[in-house]
């Protein structure tokens, strides 16, 4: 792994690891660690905006899927400014829920922009 | 096939006939029909500015890569005004030589930008 890929997949770990942080104190410092203040994120289901929207739109993700985790799915790949990667939302011993793919934009090595896209989501109920 | 759906797969298939298209005024007339006049292209590899920059990026891809087409993988993916698909060159009859997956952001339909990543890249020559 070169010193470079290093930078994409540690950035891409810090992203999920807030994803699955539920104590506010943590998430918020690993948001801040991730994320520049007016960051944005976007997928076909929600939206969030600066580090306290993304913040509240994680924390209400947690409260839809407790005991669920999101986990890296495949290598991370970036160049540039460029980002993204693969993941998988499940609950522990259980096959994923969802999946998706993100693509990040950064800014001095912190996320300015994910758009998510959707791979995998649950059949809608009979 | 919803009606928004047809509207990202009829502008990934235009983006791809451009790819496609050697004849530089049907070209230069797929590229307007298809990016914004400020669009911007970067992947690994390239970058094209405008759509006289794009025109010139694809033209010298073409110079590079004769008879080989670009051909959409898999399903075209958008939501608002974002995109997402996958592609592979491949010379006629020939396995894939290079695929890759493109993000999209639009401006009123047309392609304002595209990020694309690199999938599968031929092996280096011994």
């Amino acid at each position: 792994m070169t010193q470079e890929n290093k930078i994409y997949g540690d950035l891409a770990e810090r992203y999920i690891a807030a994803w699955n942080e539920t104590n506010a104190d943590r998430r918020r410092d690993l948001i801040a660690k991730t994320w520049t203040e007016t960051a944005t994120y976007v997928d076909p289901l929600m939206k969030g905006e600066g580090r306290q929207g993304i913040d509240a739109m994680v924390a209400a993700v947690q409260e839809r899927f407790p005991g669920h985790r999101f986990a890296l799915t495949g290598k991370v790949d970036g160049f540039g400014d460029h980002l993204r990667f693969s993941w998988a939302l499940a609950a522990d011993g259980q096959p994923a829920l969802v999946k998706g793919t993100d693509f990040g934009h950064l800014i001095d090595g912190r996320l300015q922009s994910i758009t998510g896209f959707i791979d995998q989501m649950p059949a809608p109920q009979q």
